[in-house]
């Protein structure tokens, strides 16, 4: 029987300004293998809010799609977010990137408002209610109280902004330092602060493997 | 006076087909910075040779330009490829990916008789002529006929074929595992399988750790 643990990792475009941030999905990936488990991705099938052209942060005319264009980080190895099923995972973990305030929700645009898109909704709600633990990275907390309900702790950093916002959704907000992660026990849910606070790779790397290695130790 | 070691990488898009290999661009990133030394992306300032939708691996009719798609892995700080002075790096790396041998230049097309991106060529011609080490990952070593001349040493793994065109190309081909690299004393230059031949990102990190710090070892 094979007892390695295996983890969903749920990505949300290919660029850090309209989907998932490529540093931190990497870095998950990584750690993931480091830590002896394995790891599948999973995006949801749906268009992006919008696309933009990261050499100038300006939006263009173009379509992509999400999942397509987050088949460039998994190397085309990724299905849709609905084939995703929590009884072949033992944990799932969502990297940052403005995509998953733009494409997994539209934290980004309605703040206090969010809604989780309906993909992700099911898909993380599954893993709570299974008792499997989670790891949000960056902004990607941001969802984390309409998916796990009142009271739920998590971290963006210290950006008291974006964490006023979470508050009105029900979250407590947890300031944590960039290599640092925090830890809500009772809903099994990790979250690291990576490039909400990160100035270098290796800065968002410490708080990825911190997140890491804890999620995959709770499973 | 700042004496940390600064790299100039190249990338060539962003995604294993049409452009960078992304797992490879990043674990060069971090690994730079690991090493103590500091990096800077560049990209050459043209269209893709294609797009390549990564989820069916098929060919799609948008045109996308290789230094805007790099700059989602380089988080929009990115210059143009013309812009690259050898005189403020110490170093070059060039990571894979189909880029590498589409946009960088056409050997996947012209095999024998690739012909190297003009920007590229005078880039990497610079660091050669400066004494300055370089690194090339994956199948960028299929350049290094052209631009370093007859009897330059480099690795791309074991694919006979391969290695059979780039030795049409004056290219001494030496096989290397997945996790080991192969060192041109004479040219200073440094070349890795990755994923020509890892099965895995971590496998492909063992290789690139190992590329990166001799590299930045023969500053």
């Amino acid at each position: 029987m094979n007892k390695q643990k295996k983890v969903a990792v749920i990505l949300s475009g290919c660029g850090v300004y309209d989907g998932a941030e490529i540093h931190e999905s990497v870095l998950t990936l990584l750690s993931i293998e480091r830590c002896g488990a394995t790891y599948h991705c999973f995006a949801p099938d749906i268009q992006q809010r919008h696309v933009i052209n990261h050499l100038t942060g300006e939006e263009t005319s173009e379509q992509r799609n999400v999942l397509v264009e987050s088949a460039r980080i998994a190397r085309g190895n990724i299905k849709p977010l609905t084939d995703l099923n929590v009884a072949d995972f033992n944990a799932l973990i969502v990297p940052g990137g403005f995509g998953a305030a733009k494409n997994l929700s539209d934290f980004a645009v309605a703040g206090a408002d969010v809604r989780v898109q309906v993909d992700m909704m099911v898909a993380v709600k599954a893993f709570a209610e299974a008792g499997r633990p989670v790891g949000l990275i960056c902004i990607a907390p941001a969802m984390a109280g309409r998916i796990f309900g009142e009271g739920v702790q998590v971290t963006i950093g210290n950006d008291a902004e974006t964490a006023a916002a979470m508050a009105q959704t029900g979250v407590h907000h947890q300031e944590c330092a960039v290599d640092d992660i925090v830890v809500d026990s009772t809903h099994k849910l990790v979250s690291t602060p990576a490039y909400m606070l990160a100035n270098s790779i290796s800065e968002a790397a410490a708080g990825i493997d911190k997140l890491v290695t804890a999620v995959v130790g709770m499973c």
